[in-house]
């Protein structure tokens, strides 16, 4: 950390913070400027937040040099990390689509995706048993009986299965149905949510918060991984802005600079991020030629009639047609969809 | 809801929209302009999503004419509500201050805070024993220690307290201890939390997220609400914005636009709001000139060591300074301050 | 427009709200629904701001039918425009590729950049000889000294110009040494001058501004529009949000959204978008698979060197390297570049 | 400025450096950490932007440690400047209210307003001659007929006039018709314009733009304040956030920042900052407790019939009422309103 003083800071209040600094167990370095004395602060930083200096009297500004997060962290772990759920692999090569109905709604509609999704070539299917809805007056999902039938759907159509926990309760019973956690953008910073999953043993699929900036969405991973739950899949869904032509603003540009600062992969959500069906296909192209690890699209075989978010839901033979372009533009960019 | 039609759509679309509507168990209302065609959808839209109907072939948009929450809202109850916390009642005429440490540390350090507390004048002392921080490596709270202390310091010194539920699980030992529980701007939309603390019997703080809209907050006191719990004070604590001068933006329009809306009581947090000591006095005195029925302000004996939010805090007896300036305040617009 | 009532509204203050729009030279058409009160207004909206109708007595919203923009909208013109600079088409199958240095520094840099650019396959040569800049203190453009070399440069590299017009006082010199005159980011709702670049025979690449609504940008075309000139190039340049990893936020969406809106032709500019050199591949291959017309990227030769954009600007190698992967993406969606 | 070296920055890095620091004319000072290298730049730093730096191999980040403005900042000129306005003197202990239509529409309008808002109160009248809307289409403002009209009831009433400057060749002969130049939100980073009412002889009333920092802010005072007009009058006007209740979200922490920041007075408009004329009264006495050195407030003797901003103007009688409160709250925290 860099303490910076206050031009008018008098030598005993660069005294004290000095004192405090070593105090805390680091070992300060001082340079005076022309019009401004900064202190350095050295040793490792993390568990130290920026206000415990900021507070001291005649100080301006606490500037953190070393990123919060360190299991996380490219410094810590250079390489990509691998996960695997099932026999997919995220974060190799080759570009992972996930696709699926906002939530399970009945059996038919359950089945009927899965087949038509793993049919595209999609490799893992999504799909809401617990819906975090803005109003209470709207459909929560089928809870239980969903978990269910996303139970009953891995096992007959073959495919590995994602869905959303949002509260610790559901953790044991979910466990016993799908592959993935997916812990949702309202709930980021859950962080009793997040130790939980931590310490759960299926990978965990991190969206970030529509307010969250990319550290923040970091040091969430953080909680996940130093409860020793490695297996954490990023995915970026679209950050809230004053723009109000989208549902949210697709942030396309955190995926290289997530993948710079990671080793974990990083995915994309294009339904959430636009909101509207017309859009996904746009988003999920850009996704993947900036660099995504894959993709997590909202398929509905009949959105006029889906029971939540069915404006941004595609139909199965739309993800076709898309898988199709999705593929060459992996070609192009030296990666490939199977 | 009016459904706007695209400026192409055909009257085949148009017939679906209005079939659709009328399936869904409302009335449709016909409107054909110069250039567009409108929809009007009659009757109780509230459990009705936007999307259900912007989904279908040939709507360009949705708009939604009555306000999503219904028990929340001063249509339905015309009065203020009056919450009561002991023999505190927040929403009356007296506007109420809490005050106390981000977080309970120790014995001493939350006896010598809530004494001074409530000599400067708060009527309820507020201290977590449960942290969000952004940071696994950081303080996360005393937890059970730090909510015995604050059944401890209730009793002895005579003041209710109000203090941060995070985890479902906590709720039934933290109602042998506090008063009111406050939920946290990071668990907005923590639907879970919310159902479990509307089947509560205690009060609940709800804070406004930092990137949820006013709508939404009021949607997110419809969950509480609607579970039974009516006693629900709405807290303003700064949304995120582009500014980084301060740590948050005190929105401070979200008072006077709040109390229009809800009967409900609002205050504000101008620690977080600010996130700096010296911007704190500016900021209370901006909220009760606006309307706001409260405040809970940061307040710790030794800021320079506080383990969390220090820089945000001010002292004992600058709090005391405030007062006599938000008494007077509060007297120019017809209110007052015990 | 539509007028939604206060559930309070009285008869006359309906009464009052048709006479009023009527009054305007509108019809307005009544629907009273359960709880609210709906009031149509029938005609060409666009001369009217809501607020004529916000502000009468229990009136709660008023909500525009109408997109605000003619000219410029693609219910005015289904087909895409196709803007001509020289023998460069923008708006067609192939996607345009402008690139140069931030700012016109000496003969040697624009030269040097100019042949560079050009052998890596762009059409169009970017640099600025009034530059905008937040502090007064630093580099402000070299000005006519600046536009002659640009004169000089497009003569003899045989390549067309765009460089960013700053005051109307500056329109009749630029005209005679650039091809495109450029409005920037901060200037986009500088009314005085699109007017006058809307009265000159240039085309005008407008950049959207770092806090506009795609809605607002598409206005500001239609000031140019509708003073005549009727060659615009839209280009998104990110936009300012909370996130602070990059020097704007990239809102992608906004290609496919604005190509959905207008006529126009979209291009991307992935330098001021990321505002870093080793982002700006990732957010060039993005906009193209999302849609894009094009591209405006900063190149310089010796960017540790340059006098402004240093940080964001990439060497002449890596836009060669760039546009080898540029071209297949376009293939993969079925466009080119030359 | 310091300069944050990557953690695997090699010492050729680090050396290349430092060279480019001194060759700059200015000096290194070197720290080493123990997982990064800092490098201190001793000097006046102004002049140099961060992405001199940035740009340089091996370097993470560079953050400023001087504020980028001077002639502003209060470490420059510790008290507050007062500006006088003939009679008027802002930035003193006397809150100055300004107020007036939106746009001078007509001399009765004009003449009436005037007179009104003299006796509430009010020290200065504003009025737009010149207006920057979004649509072409709605009315732009009298333009000469306007500033004549300005003219005449300056003189007749006796009231200093404020009004909105939007072009260079518009000062020449506002300057005959007007007491201070206001530049508008819009026009924030149009250096061009303030290059030129920097170098008038009129105060000038910066309006903060809606999406600026205060940063920003204070860096477009000191473009005008280095053509050597010290006449500044800053105005906090609302910023654009995500929330839409409102126009705009008035960020009430930037009075107490600016105020901190800079020896220039600070004042609020309440009219834009919330759009709504039933919040101007609640965001006005906000102001004032904040710490505001003025308010200008949009009344309109007949908003039902104003041709602008009718919905956030309030009526004379409206603004007498407020007046008395804010005389009060001016006396509760130890200043006054005439």
């Amino acid at each position: 950390m860099i303490v910076i003083m206050e031009k008018r800071a008098t030598p005993e209040q660069v005294q004290h913070v000095v004192a405090r600094v070593e105090e805390l167990g680091f070992r300060a370095h001082l340079s005076r400027g022309e019009e401004r004395t900064i202190i350095g602060v050295i040793g490792d930083e993390r568990p130290l937040s920026t206000e415990v200096l900021e507070v001291l009297e005649g100080v301006e500004r606490v500037v953190p040099v070393l990123q919060p997060f360190k299991l996380a962290s490219r410094d810590f772990k250079p390489e990509n990390s691998v996960i695997r759920i099932g026999d997919v692999k995220v974060g190799g090569d080759e570009i992972v689509v996930m696709a699926g109905p906002c939530a399970v709604e009945s059996r038919e509609q359950i089945f009927e995706t899965a087949w038509a999704v793993k049919e595209a070539g999609a490799k893992v299917l999504r799909g809401g048993a617990y819906k975090p809805r803005t109003s209470p007056y709207t459909f929560q999902g089928l809870g239980i009986a969903g978990l269910e039938l996303l139970g009953e759907v891995r096992e007959t159509v073959g495919i590995p299965v994602v869905s959303e926990v949002m509260s610790v309760t559901e953790i044991d019973v979910m466990s016993r149905y799908v592959d993935v956690f997916q812990t949702g953008a309202r709930n980021m910073q859950n962080y009793s949510l997040l130790q939980e999953v931590g310490k759960a043993s299926l990978p965990v699929l991190l969206k970030r918060g529509m307010m969250c900036t990319i550290h923040e969405w970091l040091m969430s991973a953080e909680y996940i991984l130093s409860n020793r739950n490695y297996n954490v899949i990023l995915c970026e869904r679209g950050i809230r802005t004053f723009e109000t032509a989208t549902r949210n603003t697709l942030d396309i540009n955190a995926v290289p600079v997530a993948k710079q600062l990671t080793h974990l992969p990083v995915i994309v959500d294009p339904s959430h991020a636009t909101g509207k069906a017309n859009l996904v296909a746009a988003a999920a192209k850009a996704a993947v030629a900036a660099g995504a690890d894959g993709l997590i699209i909202e398929v509905h075989p009949n959105p006029d009639r889906a029971l939540s978010d069915g404006a941004q839901s595609i139909k199965p033979e739309a993800l076709q047609k898309l898988m199709v372009e999705l593929r060459q533009i992996a070609q192009a960019i030296g990666r490939r969809i199977a």
